[in-house]
């Protein structure tokens, strides 16, 4: 079986960045991808604060990324391919999953970088998972435009819950924010917008229980927090942003996680342990942006470069 | 006076970044830069790995990321005003300066972005200074082209050193590299390409001593460390590369820095000083490259940003 010398777990901004700086210093290098290119990248619609590409489709985005890698011979690239685990064996990384069809793969590299990404957290409501994409959402941008001028119901208290309310705003009739404090942690800035946008109303103090309807959404079932009273709110749409969860199951007993199992590394993307490199939103990090993750793409990439050629593996 | 939200002192990279995150934040925002925006950038011609760009000018980034700033109309820009100090005094800092025309400036804000970059680092020789642009250059990009089929000596033996000779053996006749030490210190990949170059030869435990010449570099006296001996190479050009001095020299007094005058920040480039952040090369930094400065920028206004909102200064 060939050994590669670099093997790229996730083809969001992290994974491709880090494609395009291993493959510019010469490494064999192959990059495994569960679904498409693109990460979370594909779940919003435009992107234009990305320095240097002015306001553009993300697909469009993407899509130069993915030409950069392409354009270096040193890259292989697989879509579909849902690593399963890792096994690490005589100074090589094993990688094992399978294919979309269901079929078993395998393959080997003297370094891995993982850039697996992240996935937005679900609540666990009852009516939550049956309601989902029709009438649950977890991304504004994607979805809000499918409810111009209707109610909708956002739960959560954060910079990104709060940011996506606005954006609702801009289609929906009416936003219903549930927080289960008695304030806002977004930032004064947004609590300040949030405040003067009569579109927006909060209900602070509580939680959701249940999402209810026949087909869709109808309503939700919001419990306070201080009174215990269950009360029913109407809408058509429930958003749902308390966090993410990062994709790190596959690397349980190959890696120390940490209590929210994202990736711990140094400044030099370089995990505790040795040929392990990790970038983007499955590392613990302070601000969640496409540019952010391709600098630690390239980061990871140039770690793992100066770490074959400083080990001689 | 006028007290903006955000000073960023630098528009490189990072501080036009920086600048993009700001604007869009609604916080008012001032850019100064000393000379022109692009930093570094404007040292070399083309780029061909900031993801999301496809193989473009220098110039074309830049003039897409000014657009993508003088978009918003938070952000005040100031070209040719350099920063002499920066007072503190009543929860704002004073930045003041003296722009081209010898004019003083001061201008306020509550917190600071620091993106004041580096620049090469000069080696002192005798002639060196009297030779620069004359046949002594610190950017191989910048200078090549001018030494077409001509014999040209390098100095430094690190990664940027080793990429710098072989980028200039594409124009050159001959690059001959002097070292200090008995190896280079370059990545083994790296070495591999200047060993497999016949255009390229190393002279290793030496040290350059003096730049001869009339109007232009003629030769450059050699001195090996082992056995003292020197010795005259005939060459057209002398490029210098053994590290960058960051242009800190303003904060003295003002913040701590290391012992090569670098910027010391945590991960959301929070120096130790409340409401002074840094990003890009005048920053203690791993991997010094457009994307990580850009992202650094983005890090550096989200935190400053943060600490607006957080101490409501």
């Amino acid at each position: 079986m060939k050994i590669y010398d670099v093997i790229i777990i996730g083809a969001g901004p992290a994974g491709l960045t880090a494609a395009i700086y291993c493959g510019r210093a010469k490494l064999s290098t192959k990059l495994i991808e569960q679904s498409q290119p693109g990460g979370q990248v594909n779940l919003t619609e435009e992107v234009e604060n990305f320095p240097g590409v002015f306001k553009t489709s993300s697909k469009n985005l993407i899509d130069i990324i993915l030409k950069q890698v392409n354009d270096l011979d040193k890259v292989e690239m697989e879509e579909f391919k849902e690593v399963s685990d890792i096994k690490y064996d005589n100074n090589n990384f094993e990688v094992r999953g399978q294919s979309l069809d269901g079929k078993d793969f395998s393959s080997k590299s003297k370094a891995l970088i993982i850039a697996s990404g992240a996935q937005p957290k679900k609540l666990g409501l009852k009516g939550e998972e049956d309601f989902t994409g029709k009438g649950v959402s977890y991304c504004a941008v994607c979805d809000a435009p499918f409810f111009k001028d209707k109610d909708v119901v956002l739960i959560g208290g954060g910079d990104t819950a709060i940011d996506e309310a606005l954006y609702l705003a801009k289609f929906a009739r009416k936003v219903k924010v549930i927080h289960r404090r008695d304030a806002l942690r977004a930032s004064g800035i947004l609590q300040e917008r949030i405040k003067s946008n009569p579109q927006i109303e909060l209900i602070l103090d509580s939680v959701a229980v249940e999402i209810l309807g026949k087909k869709t959404v109808e309503k939700i079932r919001v419990r306070n927090v201080k009174t215990n009273k269950e009360t029913e709110v109407d809408c058509n749409g429930v958003f749902i942003f308390v966090g993410y969860s990062p994709n790190t199951k596959f690397l349980e007993g190959l890696l120390e996680l940490n209590e929210e199992k994202y990736i711990i590394t140094n400044e030099e993307m370089a995990t505790a342990k040795k040929g392990i490199f990790a970038c983007g939103d499955c590392r613990k990090r302070p601000f969640r942006q496409i540019v952010t993750a391709c600098a630690e793409g390239a980061i990871a990439a140039h770690s793992a470069e100066q770490y074959l050629s400083q080990n001689n593996v």
